[in-house]
This record gives structure tokens, sequence and C-alpha cells, in this order.
């Protein structure tokens, strides 16, 4: 199993308006998105994969001169990997209202030829969607093999189901949710707020002030990671480990590991990520809900879908635990929908969609080789 | 079953300096502290109640002209209460390092007349004990005949069983675990970095700089009180409804009620806990460990208790679960200790502790009715 190697982004521009779930509309967009592997003629081979919080369309490969920046899927896409580019043309598309090459709040408003900042308008799970369909039309994909997606990403595989459902044969969501429950949106609203109070972040508009609201920024992301790992995998890879070897008695300094550890991990997120993004996209997970239009009726909303899918969750998931995968297989199996659906016994939490655990990449391995066999 | 009624706070000063496990030493303190019941003849019919993270030494009743200004575990104590004033003589005892009357950081620092702030010593629960044993001292009590906490508190009452094992007939330890896991650390931390890195904290020397760090602090507390309730109870009291009925497309306003209850728990915390005190407390937490110099074995960390045990634990505290109590229960159970152990099916979480559960109420009820009965 290889990587896919260099790989490089591409641009494409929109300048047909985007109307939003909200109301409001993008009136021009571009987006970022890679390729890799080879469309083939009858464009039957084509596998959509959607990111979730911090990620890209950098899904696999690295960039020149950058051999040690590997997509974010790196370990699921490649030549002989479970979601393998010989056989599919496998594309990555980074999301409006990110900060990472797609029109997003860090970029200029040309209404008002400054940076969007706060203005960037609300975008959800469904907008997303809707922008992803426009890049395949361009593509030349009536029909995609899959869409797949972990966690948020996972979202936008189930809500491409609903809202494109004679446009994917198959659905593959990952580690996700029919929509957050009162402590998911409780632990993005502290995020929030860590960001949105800090004195840096001027209302959204800190791009116009000359600061960053990085220490707002770096709460938000210790508060995610917590939710991201498992309490037993904290446990056995840092438990009550102290820096020094002995405690140091003191309130402001390291004394655990684990602090360290967060620490480290809110400080990197703070170089790269920007605060309204951060804030568009845990909105866009607070607003996911397709069952809320059918009176909360998560079967009714399933009613449209036609595609078959497969669905995986993690036994130490506490951010979107194996129940509420259950509930979509319930949901899917109340439509007689072909659903497969597989609990994976792995110890890493949320994380785990993102890791190599064997029995998790057997069965994408298995999925992708169904599909590759059924006749398009 | 009625209230204490009005009661009132009172004062001892110590001279005496307090050797702090850290090395350090508190020079001179004062510790408030509130009884409810009469002591009795023999002294024997003392119950020293230990508060948690956010709580003072006022337990039960009221202080003159604010009758709604409710002790935070009146429920529990008074005549015909669970912990029956009429047959005990309860004490609440406010810990040093505390922002509620005992000497703590915003306090004058004797040494340089001006408050405390961050310079104020580092306290672990043993600390805390030593301080609680002296002012059963001035009381006059030898032997309690209960040592009672929630949380914090119950590690305060284990501390209790292992520093002054022949000074306590039972330890009555609710909610509370052997040590913190690296979750719990973690969860503190961010809290700690919210306060420490909010501009307003300047070091912990805020009061001199004639500020105070409430957007740490609100931060703070939305992180804990996410962890002090279940998920279930927090999905049943506010699952995804908004607070407008429809969504309103804002990423900065409240849009779900949870964000406005976690907004308006972290805006009355901000007002009147202190922040360094917050820095302190949740400092002690992260280093009570028992085990810890009995390299991490529990058992033989428990050699030296005394007392009998009354542990009591809720299904869907996951902030201290189940299973914490349970590693404590069989470390007694290996000393051959007399261990009750009462596992309550209760909805609310690690708050379910400060709730008049009915059975829950009924095991310490039954608790206190037997050692009322014991002949001391």
């Amino acid at each position: 199993m290889h990587s896919v190697g260099q790989v490089e982004p591409h641009f494409e521009h929109f300048a047909q308006p985007l109307l939003l779930r909200s109301g409001a509309c993008l009136p021009q967009y571009t987006l970022a998105y890679e390729t890799y592997g080879r469309l083939n003629s009858r464009h039957s081979n084509a596998v959509l994969v959607c990111h979730a919080l911090n990620a890209s369309h950098h899904v696999a490969g690295h960039y020149a001169g950058e051999p040690r920046n590997l997509g974010w899927w790196d370990n699921l896409v490649g030549p002989g990997k479970p979601l393998d580019t010989n056989r599919f043309f496998v594309i990555g598309v980074n999301n409006p209202g990110s900060c990472f090459g797609s029109t997003g709040p860090m970029q200029t408003n040309p209404a008002s030829g400054r940076p969007w900042g706060a203005d960037f308008p609300v975008v959800t799970v469904e907008d997303w969607v809707d922008a992803q369909a426009r890049l395949m039309d361009r593509l030349g994909i009536d029909t995609l093999a899959a869409v797949l997606g972990g966690s948020l990403g996972g979202m936008q595989a189930l809500s491409w189901a609903l809202r494109y459902a004679r446009r994917l044969r198959h659905c593959i969501a990952v580690a996700t949710a029919p929509n957050l429950s009162a402590q998911n949106i409780a632990f993005n609203e502290v995020a929030r707020r860590a960001i949105i109070t800090d004195p840096d972040f001027h209302g959204g508009h800190y791009i116009a002030h000359g600061t960053l609201p990085r220490r707002g920024l770096r709460v938000a992301r210790m508060i995610g990671h917590i939710t991201y790992l498992s309490d037993d995998a904290m446990e056995a890879r840092f438990g009550r480990e102290l820096k020094a070897g002995a405690p140091g008695y003191s309130t402001q300094d390291v004394e655990f590991q684990i602090e360290a550890y967060l620490r480290h991990q809110g400080d990197k997120f703070s170089e790269y990520f920007d605060a309204n993004t951060y804030l568009l996209i845990t909105r866009a997970l607070d607003y996911f809900d397709p069952a809320r239009e059918f009176g909360g009726d998560l079967s009714a909303s399933f009613a449209a879908a036609r595609c078959k899918f497969q669905l995986v969750s993690f036994t130490t998931d506490w951010r979107f635990s194996p129940a509420r995968s259950r509930e979509i297989v319930k949901a899917l199996l109340d439509n007689r929908l072909d659903v497969s659906y597989a609990e994976i016994a792995a110890p890493h939490g949320h994380d785990a969609f993102l890791l190599d655990d064997p029995r998790y990449h057997g069965v994408l391995r298995a999925c992708f080789d169904n599909i590759a066999r059924e006749a398009p």
C-alpha cells in the first residue's frame, strides 16, 4: 500500500449565488478540492469525501516540498488502501466557511472589499452539500459511487442521501449522529464563548483590528480535544503522570502530562485555525437535524433516501456514541433501506474514525470492494 | 421536617502556622464555620460536613434577613432530616483558600499588607483536614461521630479516615473518587487556562489591578457545569429546544435553551466566586491521591483506617462514576474494614449528591440512625 504521492489543490469558482438555509445567500464562492485516482469513462467510480471540523480538501498524499504534510485520511485513501485509488476517483472538497482555501470568513467580502469576518453567512450541512453537488456537476459526475464522511463529514454523507437521493449509490457515515445532543451543543457553546469573549475577538472582526483571538481558540480546542478521546484512552496514555515526576505545587504551571498535551494541542490549533470558521462549523453541527422538519421523526426524514448505507460507530466514542448510530440504522430499517452497520470495539473514542484500526479499515475495505464489484 | 432556621457564621483564628503538604506554610489563618444542633455532654454526637468546589461552611439554615439564602445541604441537615440536628451536633467549615470567609487569596497577606492573590500557598485535601482537626480541638471534640462529604468533600472524609483514624467513628463519602482520572484533570486544566489566560487575570493579582477575570470564570463554570449533569438529564431538561422556537442562524447569539442555561450559570458564578480560589480548589482535586505514596496501591493506603465507612455513588455520575467508588469499596474490603455501599439509580449525574432523591436520602437516614443508636 502506497501513498497517492504528490498532489495539488484545485480551485473552482462559482459565480451563481448559493441560496442558504438561513435565507441569506453567498453571492459567489470558490471551492478548493483535490482528486486522487482517475475518473473512469462512464464517470461511475467517483467517491466524495466530506471533512469534519478541522480538516480540509487535503485528504490524501502530500504537497510538493512538504512530504510530511499528509492528507488527513491518508491511511484510508490510496493505491491498495481500503478506499483504493486504483479503482476509485476520490474527491476531497473544502466547504464554504472554512479557512483552508474555499471561500470563508478570512477572505475578502466582495461587497465591502474587506475580510468577511463575522459577516460571513451562517452555513449549514445542507448548504455544504448543495455546494458540493455543484462541484460534481462541474466535474461531470452525475452519480457518485459513494459519499463518505466521519463525524460532521458523516452528517454531510447522510444529507447527500436525503437531498440528492439519486445522485449517490452508497452513503458511508462513520462516527456520526442524526443530530447533536444537548451535551454536544453545550460543549460547542462553551468553546464558542471562550472565543467570542476573548478581547482580541472584536465581535469577529479581529483581522480588521490586526489581532487574533488565540486565547479563545486554545481553550476551544482543549475542550474539543477532551471530547475526541475516550476516558480510557486518556487514562492509558497519560493517567496521573506528573511532568516532573513529583508535584511542584503550582496552580499555573503544568503539573500533569495530560495538561502539557492539551496545552500543546491548543497552541498548535490556534496557530492555523480561524476563529470565525470555528464558530461557523460548530454551528453547522448544532443545526444539523434532518428529523426537525418531520416533527422529530427520524424515520420519516429518511423516506426520501434511495441509496445503500454503511454506518460505523466506535464503542468508546462518547461524543457520538454507538447509540446515536443505532438511531440512524433503525430509521433506515424502518424505511426498508439497505443498511450495513458495524460497531467497532476500539479504545480511541471519537478520534478512532481517523485511525487505522484493522477491524474498522477491514469493514471499509469490504464495503468499497463491494461497491467496486457492483455493475454501475 | 423543618429547617434549622436562622444561623450565623463563627470565626476561629489560629495563630499557629499550618505546615502544608507542599512544604510551604500558612503563617496564621481564620476558619469560618457554622454549627447546628447541640453538642452532647460526652461530646460524642458531632458530625463534620466538608464542602466541595463552590460551597462553604453555610450548610443549613439561613442568615438573618436572607430567608432564601439556604445552606447548600439544607435538604439533608435539620430537625427530623436524614442528618438530624435534634440528635447530632453538625459542623460546617470553610476551608483555607476559599473565598467565603476563611483565610484565602482575597484576604490580606500579613507579610505584604496586600491581598494574597496568586501568592496564596497551594493547599491540599490533607491540609484542609489538618486545619479542620485543629478546629475540632478548639470545639472540644476529640472524636467525631462522623465526617461527611460529597465529591471533593468526600475526599476530605476519606482523608480524615487516613490521617486521624481514631478521631472519627464513621466516614461517609458520597459521589467521590480515590483520585482524579486524566479526563477529570483535563477538564480542570481547561477551566484553569480559561481563567489564567483572561487578560484581566494579571498573573493572579487582579485585585491589585482593579479587575476581575470574569470572562475566564464564566467559561470555567460552564465547563464544570457540563460535567456535573448527566447527558440524559441535560437531554431531558433541554434537549434541542430552541430559545426562539425556530433557528435564528447566528454564531454569537443564544439559539438553544441549553446555551442560555449555561451562560446564566457562568454569569452568576463569575459574580461571586474568586478566580484564585477556583485554581486552588481544582488543584486540590488534582493532587488528591492517597495511593500515590503507596506506589499506587489503594488498598495499602487504607491500612491505617479504623472507622466504619458508608460510600454512595450515582449511576449517571460520569464525573466520579460508580466504578471509582467501587475502587474505594474494594480497597476497604481488602483491609477487612466495615463498609456499606449504595449505588443509587438517579438520573441527575454528579449533581445528584446535592439533591433529595428519596433512595439516596433513605440510605443516609439509615446510616445516621445507626450511628445515633451506637453507644459512643
